[in-house]
């Protein structure tokens, strides 16, 4: 029996600005960051979570995860996993804390740090890597992980208990098959708006030399511009591959439609956040007016819960869901969205990059694979080749493909001297 | 010249769950608080603005607070007045703490305690009340004030010039009409959960005597009680007085429907915050259903930002739309959701009650009658007889209806000694 004894947080930034790695159109100088939690116990086991974050505020979110501290503290592991659920919803629904949200923003990212950590400790415990854990749930085990507070209008308990039920027979051999094949990935350290052509192109020749098959490029700042990019990467990956295009919400939604049709003639397979991640009508408008060109819409990573996932859903705003492993308030919530994308049929393609996040998703699209979607059509997960070395158990890419993870835990864990140079602001990368 | 030179927040929590006041479905115990900024200046001048919350995180938002620092220190007045819009994107765009919105939870709550000092200074500075500034704008400087980002799709600058000029020519006869009659209001602090049946009773008979015509009662947690409550208070008000009532959040959509239907015999206006406040498609679904009822649907308190505001309306989604002068992003916000109100015909009926919030929405309901909406048909702004004692110029009511404010300023400033007594943890109402 395990009880959860102590929580620390740690203030953790990569001065990745330096190099204008993840520059976009509208974050044009991100530090990579963390706030991170570790959770320590009565035993030898510690749980390891964190929520992405991109430099200034880090200390913010540390600071709610203090404020979320007593809901924690001297818990018994075994009472959290056996009601999921209503540890998830005290948590989110505290009755002071709540007005900070609800379930958005500093406290909902605060949230996900915590509640990550619980899965990390709960796999370390099961000895298994948290797909795996998942994967060997019951039905019934699932579904009690999950709280449905608003979502019973589209999918009930007994909905998801049919769905996850319906695809129990075949868990074993698609478990097997990932296990062996890997899950698809595209790649977007290629396309960054600060690059320049040089940069771009042996960039694209590295990863189509290195099996990958689909590509992402940044958007937004300027026509011209982007068009010229779009034609340098779609020369260097030929026709075949994937083409995506991410505009990380710069435009209003008449110019999101035009400036995104000017991009029609490069083959691009979705263009991501278009607008406001806050705007299910506007995303719901601007995919109905790309139809003729064969774009998708695809949004989530800014997505801020559940129930803004719903109506993306229910809107038919969106042909690809990037859930985040952190925006959304940890796996609990991450697992709701699973299940409202696979009953809408919408294929789910994880945000990654940054910090630690491909860490993160690879666990969230196997286990889809295996016990929620049973499909790999038209899904992909985000890889970023920055700052994986921080990690004891980085993800890994063959072919274009995750290496499906095998330690115990969420693949959360940092080393402990990257947690030393990288600590704010007294590390060894940012003192002096 | 007036340059801002210093800023100071403070961590202001009243004891308020010790007598139950504010108990509602979702909020049991509320504290009711604030994260509190002080704007000094190189002249005499200071500003005060604050956001408020409900007890424990407060904290959070004054750290918040302090990683915005830097977009307001050392700025001159006249070059944020000149462009409030500019300066209102610098702060919610910040191109790093951005991520942890952008534009809802604890780094928006944090941007309207700065903003609304801001606002406060300028109409220091003025020597008017903030809701005379505004109305002695011309639509140009009006508009000047708003970040049309995400809207223009249903409002453009042009748009809202158009509006704001159809409306001068009877900007004097309004301001004269309102100073000397005072702005229509209800009051909620007769139907609180906690409350006994002879409270409340005695509670609604005095608010009658004191010639209150419209009350709001909480309900969500017992379908008996809710009735029971409704029945106590339209015997109390008698059948020509309005009677509204709050769920806060507390219902699924279909339970949202099926309560508020056993609700319908007793004439409410309206049903509040019915569900998810992020749920745009959800309203929508209750208000259809409701309309054979009669009882429109509100929605606002927790409503994060414009674009959403933006998609209530298009989604026809409510009846009433309850401003939040600090879950928005300070006035500037406000601003625009009043205009996106009027072009849709949805009167604007702000939230309040709490620490301040009073106070506050009393000028953007002025105001909103001189020059935005020109109409008080179906509009009352709240009122909660709760904390008024802490401020400089506390709003006053006369016969239901509040009187203007008139001094300078956004009536935002606390007296220094209760700033005292309600330092969290160390004033006189915590320590020991």
């Amino acid at each position: 029996m395990t009880i959860i004894t102590g929580l620390a947080v740690h203030d953790v930034r990569a001065p990745t600005s330096r190099t204008l790695a993840g520059s976009d159109a509208v974050h044009s100088d991100p530090d990579y960051s963390a706030a991170y939690v570790v959770l320590s116990t009565d035993g030898d086991l510690t749980g390891h979570g964190f929520t992405f974050t991109i430099g200034r505020g880090t200390e913010v979110v540390c600071a709610a995860v203090e404020a979320l501290r007593h809901h924690v503290i001297g818990v018994r592991l075994d009472d959290v996993t056996a009601d999921f659920a209503a540890f998830w919803r005290a948590v989110t629904n505290d009755s002071q804390l709540r007005w900070l949200g609800p379930d958005k923003g500093v406290i909902h990212l605060a949230t996900a740090a915590i509640v990550n950590a619980v899965w990390d400790l709960w796999a370390k415990a099961e000895g298994k890597p948290v797909w795996k854990l998942v994967a060997d749930l019951t039905p019934e085990e699932f579904v009690s992980c999950i709280d449905f507070r608003y979502l019973s209008d589209v999918l009930t308990r007994d909905d998801a208990l049919a769905m996850l039920g319906a695809l129990e027979p075949g868990k074993a051999d698609r478990e097997a098959e990932i296990r062996r094949d890997g899950y698809p990935a595209y790649i977007t350290s290629a396309g960054w708006l600060g690059y320049p052509e040089e940069k771009v192109r042996r960039l694209c020749r590295e990863a189509v030399d290195d099996g990958w098959n689909a590509f992402k490029m940044k958007v937004g700042i300027d026509r011209e511009s982007d068009a010229w990019r779009a034609a340098v990467m779609r020369e260097e990956i030929g026709p075949d591959r994937d083409l995506m295009a991410d505009a990380n919400q710069v435009w209003d939604v008449s110019e999101a439609i035009s400036w995104t049709e000017g991009l029609a003639g490069y083959g691009l397979r979705w263009i991501e956040e278009p607008t406001s991640p806050d705007d299910v009508l506007g995303h719901a408008a601007i995919r109905r007016a790309l139809a003729p060109t064969g774009i998708g819409v695809a949004t989530g990573e800014h997505c801020a819960n559940r129930v803004m996932f719903k109506q993306l859903l229910q809107a038919e705003a969106i042909d690809y869901c990037q859930v985040d492993a952190c925006r959304l308030g940890g796996l609990n919530e991450v697992l709701a969205v699973l299940l409202l994308a696979a009953r809408f049929g919408v294929p789910v393609c994880p945000h990654a990059g940054g910090l630690g996040l491909c860490e993160y998703v690879q666990h969230i699209s196997v286990l889809d694979y295996i016990v929620v979607s049973g499909s790999l059509d038209g899904r992909m997960v985000e890889f970023a080749d920055h700052c994986h070395e921080h990690f004891v158990h980085p993800a890994q890419v063959r072919g274009g493909r995750y290496v499906v993870p095998t330690a115990p835990g969420y693949s959360a864990e940092m080393k402990p001297e990257s947690l030393g140079a990288l600590a704010y602001p007294r590390g060894s990368e940012w003192a002096g």
